[in-house]
């Protein structure tokens, strides 16, 4: 086979063969083809896109690239779940152990934050003592002791994906719905779970801005995960404006403790449940919604949820006492209260604006190799939909420095927008593929 | 600038501003932009395309990548053509000095073949002694001199045309009009002429399978020329069978020192006639085709035609007693009689297989490095239209070797489709642009 071949007949809108993919894919992982010839057939898929079937093959070829996790000694249903990225989602830290205590087997692998998005392995981080790169058969042990351990993803896991992902970054091709969705579902396939539930994200924090084609990329990703073999499912969510009140690694810790014990921000609480009762689902542990959705509440009522995360963290090294009283999680020395500029309510606001607010502080990285500080971030006194007068507290910024607070602070109040009336508020939950 | 927001505006449709160009052709000269955001561009290109205004900037900072040979010293209108490549296309070494004899200065660089057209530079070299890198003070004398020097591109002739093109190559970015246009025009610009005719070819052994391509590529060069300040027009003209009856360099020496002496193919002789008269024509040396036409045809029966090809030979370091005996030329040792393998009509002779036939016989070359067997090569004894007995004489191979024979025997039979009807033969001159 040629390079050039494959590069002609997708450019001429053809399907590549599952014999092209499986070449094109160990050439990129072997480096025996050129960048230029990859970058031009990003191109060419971006502007041809690719069918079903070869974005099935695609994905199944990345996440054989490298390492295949082999969960089958994990008794139980072993399930997993992604979101698209957003600012302030630290679902990863409530749904995981929810879903856990239900009895679905969680052997999850996460990755680092990069631009406004947060990632969970950070989050994690922040917790003095855990660890996050645990040999592969102590990370099964946590699970079966525990219901659920996080690692960061192994530098072996799709090393294809790695690469094309490196290129397509730099080569504005990205944004094809085929490559994403075979980036996303290669990792999860080579993860190992049986059942995934994804989180595709819509609105102003979100990567896809639409919910058009926030559903497209959905759907294409169910039907991926189902043709390799995955019970696969999705929820559409909003993520116009951040989701939960707290922006930061340790800040979010302490928002998914307070969620853990039935408290904190409602909107966060909901998608959650939704998460934790798709997982129990999807991996047969209750009939329907409406009974996954009863367990995942008695794990909040009875505490199992907590104690879930107590384990892990405890299992890898952190000291759950952080998680008892979580005003010893570090918090950055610098703090920089936010008045509500003028009366009304917070018609809006918007998310990406406010995870660049978040990064500005020092709680996220603009290339891979930045450092994080786990106490910065953003504490919001009060969110979208909501009314203050003029002066009333609207946010708490923490930082090293009072100059990172100010930049921070002017990212902040161009992501706010008063209204005299009160604004509508969608749904957070605005489709459900493949939950009943 | 950064090269990322260029290839994301173009992937958009969007139209690149001069200044977005100037920096892109200054980095790809530079090396300063990798290659894999480069074919990304290209490829981007390929499907969003070019407006007139970006392609004539493209070209215009193509030219200017490297030295633009500035012609002001040479007395007279300076003419150039450019032939988009074709199969036994000998046309530069007829046509040019017909023109130069009617008072038209060519100041010519030239290429060498590649694949299955032939270059003009392996044509003169295959005459012993004729040397086509002359120093350009000595090139501008002979053009004084003798109306006519045609010499080898240099290596500083628009270096971001052929790095742009290299890479095109071989990530399937070719088959693009305006970057083809950019391509071929940034030659010409920079090799300084004041008047360009292209002569663009269509047909079986053309790059332009169809008419409509052909006049799309024609009418984009004249614009961009014409756009660039230079007067400029087109010929579209068959390529569906190949040029003339010799196929090969020295031999297609041979078949100019024949049309230069009033005999030959009619075909040949009449696209040479056209080519030589529309240089006039741009030139302001006639006011008419017809009388650029009449003064063309003097210098074929005056000699003055053939004189001058003869002048630029010895100027050029070779000597001219080759011209008036062709036989001394080189000629390969094997050579192998086809006859006929049926009787009737030619209905088609495909150019592209009978160059790649050539080539099989050692004529061209695969890679920039392969060597010329300047002797080798196609003489045929009847072309399409002609009618034969089978067993009468079709054509006659030369080579070093029976095998190289033996192959090249293949190709050209496979070139051949004889029919009992005697076939329709379409025009040579299918469209002219620009020329009245």
């Amino acid at each position: 086979m040629r390079m050039y071949d494959i590069i002609h007949k997708k450019r001429e809108g053809g399907a590549l063969s599952p014999e092209e993919i499986r070449w094109f894919v160990s050439g990129v992982t072997e480096g025996s083809i050129p960048d230029y010839q990859i970058s031009a057939l990003m191109m060419a898929v971006y502007f041809q896109g690719m069918t079903r079937e070869e974005t099935v093959s695609l994905t199944l070829e990345m996440a054989r690239s490298g390492d295949m996790a082999d969960l089958s000694s994990i008794p139980g249903v072993k399930a997993d779940k992604h979101s698209t990225g957003g600012v302030g989602d630290k679902t990863s830290l409530i749904a995981g152990p929810m879903a856990a205590a239900c009895g679905v087997k969680l052997a999850k692998m996460s990755g680092r934050g990069l631009g406004h998005t947060g990632g969970t392995v950070d989050k994690l981080e922040s917790i003095p003592g855990v660890k996050m790169d645990i040999p592969r058969e102590r990370f099964f042990d946590i699970v079966r002791e525990t219901g659920i351990a996080i690692v960061g993803q192994s530098g072996s896991l799709c090393p294809a994906d790695k690469k094309l992902y490196a290129l397509r970054d730099v080569t504005a091709t990205v944004e094809s719905l085929p490559l994403i969705a075979a980036s996303i579902m290669s990792k999860k396939l080579a993860s190992g779970a049986d059942a995934i539930l994804l989180d595709v994200k819509t609105g102003s924090g979100a990567f896809m801005k639409t919910q058009e084609e926030a559903r497209r990329l959905a759907q294409l990703m169910v039907d991926t995960g189902n043709g390799a073999g995955r019970r696969t499912a999705a929820l559409i969510t909003d993520m116009d404006m951040p989701l939960g009140r707290y922006i930061g690694n340790a800040l979010e810790v302490r928002e998914a403790v307070e969620a853990l014990s039935g408290g904190g921000d409602r909107r966060l609480g909901a998608l959650c449940q939704e998460l934790a009762g798709g997982m129990a689902l999807l991996a047969g542990l209750a009939e329907n919604r409406e009974e996954a959705l009863n367990q995942v509440r008695g794990t909040l009522a009875d505490g199992s949820a907590l104690g879930t995360l107590k384990s892990m963290i405890a299992a890898q090294g952190g000291d759950p006492a952080y998680l008892d009283d979580t005003s010893r999680l570090p918090l950055s020395p610098v703090c920089v209260e936010v008045p509500m500029p003028e009366s009304g309510y917070i018609a809006s606001l918007n998310a990406e604006l406010c995870g660049l607010a978040a990064m500005e502080l020092g709680a996220g990285r603009e290339t891979k190799e930045d450092a994080i500080d786990y106490g910065a971030g953003i504490v919001l006194a009060k969110t979208k939909g909501e009314y203050g007068e003029k002066g009333e507290p609207f946010a708490r910024l923490y930082a090293q420095t009072q100059a990172q607070c100010q930049r921070g602070l002017e990212r902040l109040l161009a992501a706010l927008d008063i209204t005299k009336e009160r604004p509508s508020m969608g749904p957070l939950i605005l489709e459900r593929i493949g939950l009943d």
